[in-house]
């Protein structure tokens, strides 16, 4: 792939582009300021020019200025990111066209939170969020059944507690709804006429999420159907049976039937899954992990058991999260494994799960497989660009995307965008019904009926935030209409870091080969995406304590610390650890074993400080910057890398 | 005030400060831009000048430059929030330092989740914090007790989440420790060297916060005497025995005594609140709004009920929520009444409460409280500067924001700037030690040690939300070194809009006598911020109903609606009802008799759909921009928006 490409995309690590930037940021700044003079242009200016003279506003302008002055010297500290020498977390330079979207957009301020502070980019948002969907393999067609909705969040963590809020709130509705139905002495069906009344616990539980929304339908429906006066008895006795209404004590009081749930994660997943368990009050032991196999992805027979578990123990299970892309080694999890089962678990067990998938840092990757019709590419056409990528297995997690219930997505990570810039998109917009909070304003007696349909211009009330910039949608609108997410066009970009990601596997074996009998270095398993970690071991050790030192050794060249100037260092990149504790026993033998490691100096419990060791502390590179694969200087910046790598690893040796 | 003191803070309703926003702009992005270049300047550009020329490139920037023509064609819609003509929500022209220290630091997009990634903004967020503390009045002196702390989130929502998400950590701490020194045969103890063993469940759910770090403190140094094997052993047996572990359903099952927490709000608190008790999963009926007064603040009289209501049902009050500057009237609740409260309740009941302040909106209006050391201003200090702000509830308030436990305010609302902003103050630092979530990558046997102080730099593990824009905290830092939030400086902008709000109260009270016979106006009640309401009843109608359709009708014009084009507009304004059942029968009958209304026709159950409602319809002006009072168009903006509005209401009464 040619990387000359990209060169219209971004300011640059040189910031090659700075005049496009300035004379279109100009352009438009101007043009902002003459929009802000054609609402009732025969006002006078309330700033006089006179008072521009004053001897106030000179002092204020020029404590301004160098209040300024010491925030862009202080700046100057900051990482580096747009520069291919960064090759730490989940940051790179961001697309211009987003950039100046967001610029251009904040000058005007627009509040989100309803279309009323935000006549256009509450719009833009939402359309945003069906390009996401639509990348997906989502349905946006209202003749082609249920329609996907999305919209940003500050970050993906919210979006994943997002997730778990909608889950819940759909999840015991049912169960809400027979109470009411036996309360008020009505009979409500469900989407297959059966009556919810002579329907298990059990069965309540386990409808799908649409399967739910129907039950909500024929609800709403019916009490419509009462008249005015019943209705509005009726939505209210409704309301205060669900689990939002009575909190989890009340309504399990209620339903003395009903077990702690269950929401099942990878032992890869990102922290935030954690704190969304403590934060909704769920309770972190009812987050079970997945173990992982010797590529790092969830099990899906270790989830098969699990589910099996849950059952066994009459637990519902709220969810089942897959990864695409994790934060610390960038692998996939099997999605289409994770919805096959679930098609098994109904069949067989009577076990319906939600299903949310953690694309915080993988979402995008997802454009490489659509092409410009947005249609699913084939294995053939995606692997055509590639040397590895997708693996079978990679490439059926984003085909299988489309059969999920919900998806976290980063704009401000693999889309380029500027922080902060989440994203929650789930396949069928009316679980925005469940959830729904209305302000006190916007009450009115004349729209008493509740409707299935959410009014999705009113964001705020569908969503965990409130307020929230206008500024970051544009950013993601004008980013996405320059580069549509197809493998055409914005796929290009995190393909060719793929490529770059694969380039650098098979360096890392050559390095290997070429430091025979000094060190080992292994890629501790196979990238899925453009995410890839080395494990150092410096030959003829076998204990995972030494590595680890040796390896932390290695990283503080590479670190940022409050020590050493960021300027001095030749490379930035990061690290992680594979605990013992995530990992099967066979996966940590063959990882000794490739090491030269004593398999019992790596271990769950240390009993030998000296020797051994809980995790293996490896480098961590988020490959993400295109232009480590330019060679104007001769070579390019991944060979520079290794080669640094090379130097210091001999160096270290030698001490 | 002399308004002429805000001219070099703004951009300007007219762009005035247009040419200094360049200037300083340009030469901040251009040292953006070489400071690019210093990182590693021996590398040459990777995108080349030839390249430049290529047709893709051009073509590229011309797609780019035609999206962003239309996306500033299209935000020629938006809301003109800076211009005089603009009363409706909370959002006006930005403080134009803000707004440049965002644009600037946007350029190096520092991700403030942890230092890390944010060596300089974490700082400046973290100073942001203790700056806002300050103001509040919160200690921030080591030497003098516990100190502050606090920091940005993307809006006051997840702020207000946060704080009950931190009192419930809180709140149930000492109970998971009780049990875990059962389990382990240790005897805990608390600050008071009880033994809390010994201690009833009801006195260990009733310590104040800073007892509950005491509890913390003592058990982790009992539990470090035990040297470091026992350690881990038993540090894991207490986390298991929380409430974050375990979820409300088994904590609540093992601690059976337990009745449901609540959590009390005054009737007009924000409906993020109940949003709150949802996803936190302590339930919607557990918050209980406690009724306001007639000047729609809440009653301490009535807070006091429900506190003794809470004690004879055996349940623990989790908060206290008072609102300084409620969303919908702006009104101010008794502060230093719920913090007397809170002695009374300790001493006569046993029964202690967090206080947690909502000041999303009103929190900058403490600027106004502070001189230039920081002190409180006397209550004649304050009240020099206006003819009725503030009163002695309101004075006693702001005094006593000190006493409280923490606090949300938003920078995006009465702090100037951009979305999305808003603030969590914390009077105890050590709170963040009970929510504490540490990354994967970051976990060292080393640091085994769980220490109550926490590590601020590593932002992410005490919040709610991950990956963070360090711009935001850059705009806020830059804007308050120019305008510190003291009286002197920043205060002098709120408190010109109140002043504003002032004369506005007087002119309504003239326009009603003016239009005696024609129509009546009132104030429903007295304004204890910047943010006022008018309704409107034609002479001689009794019906609430009629009314509502008369001032819906005069809001009409000052609309935001798609079918008419929002330049055409004279003045934007707002709305909100006042519910018939969130007020007390004396102020139903008083605001009915000062509009001359047929009290039986404002109800709470409409039973004459034609005469009666069940809300007074209003008009809501939140006067936050500077220029209302500006005359240089011969008269104020506030004199021509009255005068627009008495044409209006003639208008439609001769209708």
């Amino acid at each position: 792939m040619d990387i000359r490409l990209f060169s219209p995309y971004f300011l640059g690590s040189y910031g090659e582009n700075n005049h496009e930037f300035e004379d279109i940021f100009l352009e438009f700044f101007r043009d902002h300021v003459y929009w802000r003079r054609s609402f009732h242009p025969e006002d006078l200016p309330p700033i006089s020019i006179l008072e521009k003279q004053s001897s106030h506003y000179l002092e204020t302008m020029a404590k301004t200025k160098q209040e300024l002055h010491k925030l862009s010297a202080a700046l100057k500290q900051s990482v580096p990111f747009s520069n291919p020498r960064y090759i730490g977390h989940m940051a790179s330079d961001v697309l211009l066209p987003g950039m100046l979207g967001q610029f251009i957009t904040a000058l005007y301020n627009p509040n989100n939170v309803t279309e009323e502070a935000a006549p256009v980019t509450v719009k833009m948002e939402l359309e945003v969020g069906n390009n996401l969907a639509a990348m997906f393999g989502y349905n946006l067609d209202p003749n082609n059944g249920s329609v996907a909705w999305g919209h940003l969040t500050s970050g993906g963590t919210v979006a994943n507690y997002q997730s778990l809020w909608m889950f819940r709130s759909v999840k015991y509705y049912p169960l809400a709804v027979k109470r009411c139905g036996e309360l008020a002495d009505i009979d409500f069906i469900d989407g297959k006429g059966r009556s919810l009344h002579y329907m298990s616990t059990w069965d309540l539980m386990n409808l799908s999420i649409d399967e739910v929304i129907q039950v909500r339908v024929n609800c709403l429906n019916q009490l419509k159907a009462m008249g005015d006066d019943k209705y509005d008895e009726l939505i209210q006795l409704l309301r205060e049976q669900r689990i939002e209404h009575q909190g989890h004590i009340d309504f399990f009081e209620q339903h003395k039937e009903l077990k702690q749930p269950v929401v099942l994660v990878p032992a890869t997943a990102h922290y935030s899954w954690v704190k969304a368990m403590k934060i909704l009050g769920i309770g972190s032991k009812n987050l079970w992990h997945v173990p992982t196999d010797e590529k790092m992805r969830l099990d899906p027979e270790a989830l098969r058991l699990l589910l099996l578990k849950a059952k066994s123990e009459n637990r519902t299970v709220l969810a089942v999260i897959g990864v695409l892309g994790t934060t610390e080694f960038g692998t996939v999890d099997p999605i289409s494994d994770i919805v096959t089962l679930r098609e098994e678990m109904i069949r067989d067990e009577s076990l319906n799960y939600y299903i949310h998938i953690d694309a915080a840092w993988g979402g995008y990757l997802s454009s490489v497989f659509r092409n410009e019709e947005n249609n699913l590419r084939s294995h053939d056409e995606v692997k055509a660009g590639f040397e590895h990528f997708p693996s079978a297995k990679v490439y059926d997690a984003f085909a299988a995307l489309k059969d999920t219930d919900s998806i976290t997505v980063d704009p401000h990570k693999l889309g380029y965008m500027p922080y902060g810039s989440g994203a929650f998109i789930a396949r069928n917009k009316n679980m925005c019904g469940f959830v729904v909070q209305e302000a006190a304003y916007v009450f009115d007696k004349k729209n008493r009926f509740v409707e299935p349909e959410p009014k999705l211009n009113q964001l705020g009330q569908y969503i965990m935030e409130g307020s929230k910039p206008g500024a970051a949608a544009a950013a993601s609108y004008v980013a996405q209409n320059v580069l549509p997410l197809n493998a055409e066009q914005f796929g290009k970009l995190p393909a060719s870091t793929i490529r770059t990601t694969e380039v650098f596997y098979h360096k890392i074996s050559e390095l290997s080969d070429k430091l025979k009998g000094k060190a080992t270095l292994i890629t501790p398993m196979e990238p899925d995406t453009n995410l890839i970690c080395l494990a150092i071991n410096p030959a003829g050790n076998t204990s995972t304590r030494v590595l680890n030192d040796f390896t932390r050794k290695v990283f503080e060249h590479i670190k940022i610390e409050k020590t050493t100037p960021l300027f001095n260092k030749e490379f930035i990149g990061s690290y992680t650890s594979i605990f013992r504790k995530n990992i099967d026993d066979s996966v940590a033998q063959s990882l000794c074993s490739k090491l030269g490691l004593d398999s019992g100096s790596f271990v769950t419990d240390i009993e030998k400080a000296e020797y051994q060791d809980n995790a293996l502390f490896v480098l961590r590179h988020t490959l993400m910057n295109p232009w480590l694969s330019d060679d104007k200087n001769g070579e390019t910046y991944l060979d520079m890398y290794l080669t640094y790598l090379e130097e210091t690893i001999l160096r270290l040796i030698e001490q």
